[in-house]
């Protein structure tokens, strides 16, 4: 992070063994074999039904945040040629009022949503979509929001400051894993607190 | 656990990866590229510099429990028969003063040490090591102590009640992993506390 910019952040729900989502991710279960539905439950439990209990954190979240990456994958489940509408998980007022830069290998016009929210679609890679959300965010926080294997790259990169994890009470045993292939890294432990169903840590990542 | 049983918890000390012990280890480095000494110094240090803040932790560690179970890595650097004396790296008063059974294929005389601990060499597998802990321990706890190889035999078997975890501001991207090729666990987080250097996170496995 250089003088004057914001910094960039992610936040990702993981199993105590480290996965954010499971084997055999599809359109009808965007988790995969998640130990619940498949849409996350029992993974993201903590900011549905502990929403009271967990505001801070979720709040942190967003509201300092002013714009977004997201890997294609977390976007939806179209892949190659943009040949079907598709304009997210989220409806027509995604949660994000901001712009989204999505990473993908297929061009694609801005797509704007209800809410502030425009996703962007960048074909040339993660410091390009770095840099055009840097451009979109002034001086605010930068949130590379997932999944795993996108935040992977960029941690691999030396391009995120801040891992904002929230530690849910179960294994998957298999799937996407948060720092599959990512060299060692020093962390200095920022905050951290347990609340009944989720442990958030926040590490800064040293250089 | 039955009724009148002593349950079977472990403590682990874990990088933010999950992994309990870096690749290469040897009898000089016991816990390999561990990001620090090779003696687990970086994962460890909450209860070495950290010992006052952590001092909850540490005395759970030790207190309630009256037998040990460990792997033969973590007993010590000798592989195959018993053909040099090692006694462990814990000096001639190890820290655990209560039984110690050690998985191997070899068998050994029992091994008497200062301050109650006896090592004990188990040859016929982890179910027959678990019996023998609890005839020791009476109706006290019995910890799996290590490493995360044993632990993961263990709780693949469904024999673990209780995870203490002890997890480490740093990654070590491989080596030796917690949860590897354990099937999915449902878990309840029972308490969870952060400190400077450390996140400490109980959770009861559910069955």
């Amino acid at each position: 992070m250089s003088e004057g910019m914001g910094k960039v952040t992610c936040n990702l729900t993981i199993s105590a063994d480290g996965y954010s989502a499971g084997l055999n991710q599809s359109e009808e279960r965007p988790f995969g074999d998640d130990g619940g539905d498949g849409w996350g439950d029992k993974l993201h439990a903590w900011y549905v039904e502990g929403a009271e209990e967990n505001k801070a954190e979720i709040d942190a979240m967003m509201s300092a945040t002013k714009a977004f990456i997201m890997g294609r994958n977390m976007f939806g489940p179209v892949r190659g040629e943009w040949d079907r509408q598709w304009n997210g998980w989220w409806g027509e007022n995604p949660p994000y009022h901001a712009p989204v830069f999505v990473l993908t290998h297929y061009a694609r016009d801005p797509q704007p949503m209800d809410g502030g929210t425009t996703f962007h679609f960048v074909t040339d890679g993660i410091e390009s979509a770095l840099a055009q959300a840097r451009a979109a965010a002034g001086d605010g926080e930068i949130a590379i929001q997932g999944g795993a294997t996108t935040i992977n790259q960029y941690l691999a990169a030396g391009l995120i400051d801040e891992l904002r994890l929230h530690i849910a009470p179960l294994t998957l045993g298999a799937g996407t894993r948060l720092f599959e292939g990512v060299p060692p890294l020093k962390l200095e432990q920022v905050t951290a607190r347990a609340t009944s169903m989720v442990t958030h840590v926040t590490y800064r990542v040293l250089r």
